[in-house]
């Protein structure tokens, strides 16, 4: 994995000196594994742009950072972000960047201190906030990422599809009983966890976009609404899938219909320089045609990587362009409070033709 | 629960008062759960002196915000933090409280610039940290949390009875297997969650205090460490139990009794008042007069609750005592690098008389 992670590296240091910086204190944690590929939970990289990056841990952690990190110089201590910043002083920094959307107020408070301590007496470094470097390069994903992107939508596929065909997805069982065999058996199929609080929602449930499932019993001809994702070599995936118990009636089948063509043209938007807001309006737009503009009450998708929403925003506040290479989200959904809710979320990668679509699971409206 | 969490937003109201301050802006989520049950992944809580608190949170939770808070006034605002402090302003707030080891330097420059626009023109309130107040608290658990780590912990114990007893601990497999069927069983017995990245380790890898589980293969004659828990009701548990594979070496035997001795000395230091560092040296000491000091490389506990992680820690760098209520680990161990290692980690309250065990799993050495 080494080289991928020097060649990111590279990205960050070329940032770095063009905005005249001796290094980059990077301290958020993903951001740590996406630069070096150290998975420990105590790890900050400092980047110099002379080449001769640190990465710094504590003593649990030694032999791991050896292992996955060999080509990055190592630097133990139990106080290791404080540590990194001696050094990279006593190297002679007089620029050092760092994340101030992750420092906290204290920890900015004791950089200074120790950044003062080491200058003994000489000019104390300058502190200058790289914002979010580190996250803007995460959001183009390389191809070891969009590998990592296929397993781990892979695994909610199969976790689905071994759950409905085994009738486990069925009237009398509890949102929690389906909500956690998902989970149960999507880390026997090789995921490391949960993407995040899997969401099952059933009849009047569904209508609510982030239902916690509860003890709402499934009942015939119900909408049931699965949300859910598995994390692999700490990738993130995502899907929405929506069912019916037993008979769809007229409503359920004409929303779900509303959704598809929604979601459907939301993926069609996808393209390398396309608006993330005229994305989200291409879906939008399908909805609000047929009158239910009040009932889609958030954003289009997200980016998903390391993180599950990351870079880019796909809705009518975000900002920005699509790139080749960025992985999101399309999941528009129709809630009629009271009654029921249907949405349909795939992740995709964004490339040159059309985007590469992860989530296999069928989008045909499946009754159960 | 809501008569919990009024009780515990009224200790932090009178410490709040103490300080002088008019509020206190709770940004650190898993503290806003503490002091409302609310479970979202946004919220916020304002918190008042003159007792008129308001939770903010965006419209994703309006619903669940209402159903797990309905004694605290809800604020729905997409930018929540900065919606709550304006409000705070607007009631006439002089110094406000924030959370300085939670708050990021933008966050702060943030809070900054809403103080001033919502002073508009008059005298801008103060942002005054309160320093780990909330996690103060958090330390002394009440019924109710109790409760809920002895849920989490018998979760733990079930699922490893279960594996032992159906031989998924066996020669031939991998640890990857078994801390993924680990996981899973304790999903199936009810855990919303492992409470962290369970540790499997055999063989060699056993000397490795924080081995991430691979696909080592389980071998006849191994020492087996696995340190694992569940989260239940947002609550973690904490156990490590170290197993023989087949047949126990003396070198095993005299490692293992080591260790376990040294784990019921500081087990019976944790008492109402003991001083921390002299509970670690009651375990420490046993090792160390054993000629084993720098086989034991890390802390002897820490606090365990809505963090896997969360004060009182129990080390040679501790300060503070023990009081009642605290829930802790003890988890000594012996390390010998290349060859294996043993822990054994208990969850314990803190009592006036002796300490609850609540991790119940013998300690007898294990041969499978």
């Amino acid at each position: 994995m080494s080289g991928r992670e020097a060649q990111r590296r590279e990205r960050l240091r070329a940032t770095a000196a063009e905005r005249g910086l001796d290094a980059v204190l990077v301290t958020n944690l993903l951001n740590v594994r996406y630069l070096t590929g150290f998975t420990g939970s105590n790890g900050a990289l400092l980047l110099r742009t002379d080449g001769a990056d640190v990465l710094g841990t504590d003593g649990r952690y030694t032999t791991q950072a050896g292992t996955q990190v060999p080509d990055v110089e190592l630097l133990v201590d139990r106080a290791t972000v404080p540590a990194l910043a001696s050094e990279a002083v006593r190297r002679g920094a007089g620029r050092i960047g760092y994340e101030s959307h992750e420092v906290t107020v204290d920890g900015h408070a004791q950089l200074q201190r120790v950044l003062t301590d080491a200058a003994d007496g000489g000019t104390v470094p300058e502190l200058v906030s790289v914002q979010r470097a580190v996250e803007a390069l995460r959001a183009v994903k390389d191809d070891d990422e969009v590998d990592a992107l296929r397993r781990a939508c892979a695994v909610a596929d199969h976790a689905l599809a071994e759950l409905a065909a085994e009738g486990a997805l069925r009237p009398g069982r509890t949102e929690l009983e389906v909500g956690r065999e998902l989970d149960a058996r999507m880390l026997t199929l090789g995921a490391e966890a949960p993407s995040f609080e899997t969401i099952v929602a059933t009849g009047a449930n569904s209508a609510i976009p982030h239902h916690r499932p509860d003890r709402t019993v499934l009942a015939g001809g119900d909408l049931l609404k699965l949300d859910f994702g598995a994390t692999v070599d700490g990738y993130h995936s995502d899907m929405t899938r929506t069912l019916v118990l037993g008979h769809a009636a007229d409503w359920q089948r004409e929303v779900y219909a509303l959704v598809a063509e929604a979601q459907a043209a939301g993926r069609a938007a996808l393209a390398v320089g396309a608006d993330v807001v005229a994305v989200d309006a291409a879906a939008r737009d399908v909805i609000a045609a047929a009158g239910h503009a009040e009932h889609f009450s958030h954003g289009l998708g997200h980016g998903v990587g390391l993180e599950i929403h990351e870079a880019p925003g796909i809705g009518p506040l975000g900002a920005g362009r699509l790139a080749a290479g960025m992985a999101v989200t399309v999941e528009p959904g129709v809630y009629l409070p009271g009654h029921g809710g249907v949405r349909i979320e795939d992740t995709l990668v964004v490339t040159a033709d059309a985007p590469e679509l992860l989530t296999l699971t069928s989008k045909e409206l499946l009754v159960l």
